[in-house]
């Protein structure tokens, strides 16, 4: 790939803000240089992208509209992409496109869903220009076999205990953890998985360098020692609520499945969710108490096809692994009785624990003929279910239960 | 129907374990006098039924077998039928069977699961003969707009709660209740139903006059005052444990759907769920925490296809009511905020709460045209989200958050 169909990425991903479906459809069409000289232009693009375009433009590089369309375009593309280089150098952060290898071709999906809504809030689904990333693990490696982790801000110590338990046993099974960088579900997910040693993930609404929530500081800190914090804005952006919305797209698309952990009626974790099945990923819900308002919005997940319950990691890697990566089904304890056929189940249920009943009492109360009593009994004392004494049979001591 | 028809009925009950799909499809191809001739004497059965119709013939009725065999069978039906009338009369209950106007015909519908099963647990699952009944409402009335509310003995608190609020929320709308007589979730639903004034029924694995548990017998003697008692089993029958299994599939049929609240992975309620499913009734189940071992057969449940999720008494009427009976959707607090449409709600987060900005800022931050924002920060000030000052614009103080 050109070094101008790179830069032309990183100054579109500048200048726009992320998911714009009618950029996407343009660089698909025309390519990223060619759109950039049409959004510059006003050319065949709307007049709101034209215009927001032109809102982020600075001074420095609107006098630079000089000489032909493509001059400039290239000159903006190059200029921004310089500035946007050297400032990722800065922040210790690398910048990755389509046209990169690192690229996590995953989030390609996203075209779909973009593709099949007209609705405003469908507006921004797109898949990301440019990611920046800050982090010891490469990308489209890392998260190959990822799971997301989300659920609400204000979790009770059930959600704490769930998303911990999950990160940490997917991060010990060689699973990727995908989550945002919020408090409650987010960060103990985040934590649960470095606790195991393994690779998480924090898709952030805001600039690289933006540390939000301040709290969750430190944990960022070993995310980017040990994981990969990732986001679309450029360095300097504030998180606002509309782009926790566009964000949740990202972290449907980049893994195999998302799993819900507590979440109230109105949390923004349904949103991810509701990506991850448009996309044809696994939709996975924890349940919880449905005297919990924190587990309202699980429930209502619950309540919409296509949405699976999870309660163990066997169960999400079922899922999202690969075939044959089945859950063991749940047993309960085993019992000698289990192997019993129905005749010899009613036969040991007519036998009382001490006094000793006939053959032919057994079988009334049973209702079995008097010759199938008298075939089973013997059998049944075989297996140590009853004892036969001179007056007929009782329960053996420890079929007494 | 003739009296010699439900006379014959009444000694099949008496003579045939519940369930018998043999003695079933006898009786349907038959008739109940001509079946009881054939089991009698052992013509066109298996050696199996009538060899345990026999262990339950006491000497009196095989000495009776005096002249032709119909003779013989008349006498049994009428001895038996005239004992068992004067044991109920005793009992202050009554006996129902098809050919009776109470017959609730719901029951019916089990000939299906009988017909469609050759495993040896099948073998019991034909509609009852004769139901054994306490209580002052009728059967066929009572149970027409009825749920079952199923589960483990062992509940915890939180079950506890649950099966108590849903069955007095059922009771509260007009909806009669069916379980057994166990502990644990059992009397628990019976209690809330009889809390809210309406009606319940405890379906017993014994006989009518048995008090099993008797720390339960507070409770049956309410129920038979308000509500109804109700066994397949006669007088005397202790409950066994095959005798639960085959008893749950008259709870299934009785009623509409089946709610199953807290239960372990062994527990039989998960057999009464199996048997709604079979009966094409609708199989609910609350949900739990997914760290109680009471709820992990709820989730087991939860993850098998044609189970439906339920929180509240509105899901559970939905899903047994009539057409129309909908469940309100859970809503969020509405907010003024949730109004906005995609640019709005972008221009107002890129205003500040405090310092206030130029609408040429504002545009560059939400990467909207700057004449959308200027267009929009209007609207949003009418509104009261934002407040214009000689510097620009800022967020409204209850806007803040």
């Amino acid at each position: 790939m050109s070094t101008i169909d790179r830069a032309a990425r990183l100054a579109l991903a500048h200048l726009v803000e992320p998911g714009s479906r009618e950029l996407g459809m343009l660089v698909r069409a025309v390519g990223a240089p060619e759109a950039l000289v049409m959004v510059l232009h006003g050319h065949g693009v709307t007049e709101a992208l034209a215009g927001a375009v032109h809102a982020r433009l600075d001074a420095t590089l609107l006098d630079a509209r000089t000489g032909s369309a493509d001059a400039w375009a290239e000159r903006v593309a190059l200029t921004l992409a310089g500035e946007m280089t050297e400032r990722a150098g800065r922040l210790g952060a690398r910048m990755v496109t389509a046209v990169d290898e690192e690229w996590l071709t995953a989030l390609d999906d996203l075209t779909r869903v973009s593709r099949d809504g007209a609705d405003a809030l469908r507006r921004d689904t797109d898949p990301p220009l440019c990611l920046w990333l800050r982090g010891p693990v490469r990308l489209e490696e890392a998260l190959e076999r990822s799971v997301s982790v989300v659920g609400a801000r204000a979790i009770t110590h059930y959600g704490e205990f769930v998303a911990s338990e999950l990160a940490f046993g997917l991060a010990e099974r060689g699973w990727a953890v995908v989550s945002g960088g919020a408090l409650g579900v987010d960060v103990t997910a985040h934590r649960g998985a470095l606790a195991a040693g393994g690779v998480t993930c924090a898709v952030l609404a805001c600039g690289i360098d933006q540390v939000y929530p301040v709290s969750n500081a430190a944990v960022f800190e070993r995310i980017t020692e040990e994981g990969l914090l990732l986001t679309e804005w450029p360095p300097g952006t504030r998180p606002h609520k509309t782009r926790f919305l566009t964000r949740n797209r990202v972290i449907a698309a980049a893994t195999r499945g998302t799993v819900m952990v507590e979440a109230g009626s109105r949390s923004g974790a349904r949103n991810t969710l509701s990506y991850a099945r448009r996309l044809e990923r696994s939709a996975m819900v924890v349940p919880g108490p449905i005297t919990s308002a924190m587990s309202v919005g699980c429930h209502v997940e619950l309540r919409t096809p296509g949405t699976v319950l999870v309660t163990r990691v066997d169960e999400i890697v079922e899922e999202v692994g690969r075939l044959g990566e089945l859950a063991d089904p749940i047993h309960g304890d085993e019992r000698p009785e289990d192997a019993l056929d129905a005749t010899q189940a009613r036969v040991l249920d007519a036998v009382a624990p001490r006094a000793a009943r006939s053959a032919e009492e057994i079988a009334a109360i049973a209702g079995v003929a008097t010759r199938a009593a008298r075939r089973t009994l013997p059998v049944l004392e075989q297996h140590g279910f009853v004892v036969s004494t001179e007056a007929g049979y009782r329960l053996a001591p420890k079929a007494r239960s």
